[in-house]
């Protein structure tokens, strides 16, 4: 396996925006790779679009700006393989990294996929492609392309590209604006804690860890209707709003106990858990909360308020106690 | 390390058109692995731009399409560390991933880093981070995002993105053009023939492995003069023609003995050798191969010519006996 061959590169793709549906790929090569690659595009079938030229080629509707992003899930650093399937880790996954252009406010064109597979995930790897395939149908967009090579450790890349007229900054919040959060926050951070101390979750907090949704659809709606900074909460929403506090140098007050909690959820996993891929977002007072709800079947609630500061900062209140928030995730510092 | 933190993204980015030059990063959040960010990020200076939000922002010029492709990189598949110092590793894997831009003929308009970093290589990332901005640079593209996790295994996965009026697909051979190479083959697989035998390979083998330059400007100039399929020879040239010649349904005919082959270079290795980063494309006759060499200071070669078919094939002869090539690198059919 190792050395003898510095370097291959499987498959890359082209010129989805004209085979967008035909699913028109370049003939592909002989060889035990381009079989694994093959049986990926079976698997994806229409999803994936164009594949098997040295780079995807993609068009953006007039006034868009490309928005990218790329996120990396690792086997035993973002998941163990005794909590999820091999679809369930594909979904999440490209989720995740989906979750990033709704943070942003743009409209997925495409999504790359870095895979590496071990030998002993190679039985897993059609039910990887499922899920990864899964997701990018439905947030209605293609595959574009990838590269697949063996390593030890399983592990995905995901590349996402969008097209955004006025794409968010988490560096926009004003004083005098609203904070927002969408849905009910603390499902995946319950479901690990569960899972640890070897309990099975509840089916809503395991669904909200395995198959969770990028909030798209919503992130556009919201944008049209003056969203202003905007932060998908991946480290858990302490974190989230450390990060906008920062980028826009203000104040944010949040009251705790207004973050929507689900069910078995405690009021820490609501702020320390990541993997929501919820939004949280700063907007003039006024948003019709209703209407979000009516349409897309979540709730969307304000938390607090941004006011004005010389450098950024987070006050938090729990029943008018001031709490100390954590930082969220960080692997590095233990 | 393990399952307490179900997923981190640690860095991304924006607006790199407005900051390129300014390294105009969005204040990022305390912790270790900021910190790790921060310490890449000051590594890379100016090269970096615009880092810290939840995507980078970028544009391209009126007219271009874009082009996108993902590369991943990883220890003891790509490359091993007795080979290779952290800093080329770094290097290597940015240049092969922006030579998949050469091959489209797309300017290179920013580069994503997703990092696996082991602990046992923490102390490498400063020379990692010091080889990926080092080709950024080379190739005049800003560093505009990326992902930084932890795992058991160092893997780079390197997302380049770029512009191009007129991609060149490899599927565009055309019956009557004629097949040419850039530069001197069979350098990077010598070196690892040498490494894998106990030998020392030549510098001159050793840096084409492990300091190879992406032919982007070489690519402009060859597009710009009517080439018309064209590919990277990143799994041996072998491999590359059979692509196209399957892509463009075309028989290529091709005389081994007219490959260029560097010194201490066996003719096998500039067939079979993989990472060469070199471009093989078709063209019309009479192609300025003079002017190529005096602009660039590297030969491009006239090797054999493009044929009518039915379904791609390749017929190559060495001093006029036909050779049976193989298909280049394939991890999984081992």
């Amino acid at each position: 396996m190792t050395g003898s061959s510095p370097g291959f590169r499987v498959w890359e793709m082209r010129d989805v925006t004209q085979a967008r549906g035909a699913a028109s790929h370049i003939a592909i090569g002989p060889g035990g790779e381009f079989d694994l690659v093959r049986q990926m595009l079976s698997v994806w079938g229409d999803t994936a679009s164009g594949i098997g030229d040295d780079a995807a080629v993609l068009d953006l509707a007039d006034g868009e700006r490309l928005v990218v992003s790329t996120d990396t899930a690792v086997h035993d650093v973002h998941f163990r393989r005794a909590w999820v399937s091999a679809e369930e880790i594909g979904f999440r996954s490209t989720m995740a990294a989906l979750s990033d252009l709704a943070a942003m406010a743009a409209r997925p064109v495409g999504v790359l996929v870095a895979l590496t597979l071990p030998r002993d995930w190679s039985d897993e790897m059609e039910s990887l492609a499922r899920g990864i395939g899964d997701a990018a149908r439905l947030s209605s967009v293609p595959i574009v392309g990838g590269d697949l090579t063996s390593g030890r450790e399983l592990s995905l890349t995901i590349t996402v590209l969008g097209g955004a007229a006025r794409p968010l900054s988490r560096a926009s919040a004003r004083a005098g604006d609203r904070i927002y959060v969408t849905g009910i926050l603390g499902g995946p951070a319950a479901a690990v804690r569960d899972w640890e101390s070897g309990a099975q979750p509840s089916t809503w907090c395991r669904t909200r860890f395995a198959r969770p949704a990028a909030r798209i659809r919503e992130a556009l709606w919201l944008a049209e209707r003056g969203a202003m900074a905007m932060i998908d909460i991946s480290d858990g929403l302490g974190s989230e709003l450390q990060h906008i506090a920062r980028a826009s140098r203000v104040r944010l007050r949040v009251d705790l106990d207004r973050v929507p909690r689900g069910p078995g959820v405690e009021w820490r996993d609501t702020v320390c858990g990541g993997d929501e891929l919820e939004l949280l977002f700063t907007a003039a007072e006024g948003l019709d909360v209703n209407a979000f709800a009516r349409i897309f079947g979540v709730p969307v609630t304000e938390i607090g308020d941004v006011r004005p500061a010389a450098e950024g900062e987070v006050v938090a209140e729990r029943s008018g106690v001031r709490v100390d928030l954590e930082s969220g995730h960080d692997h590095f510092s233990r």
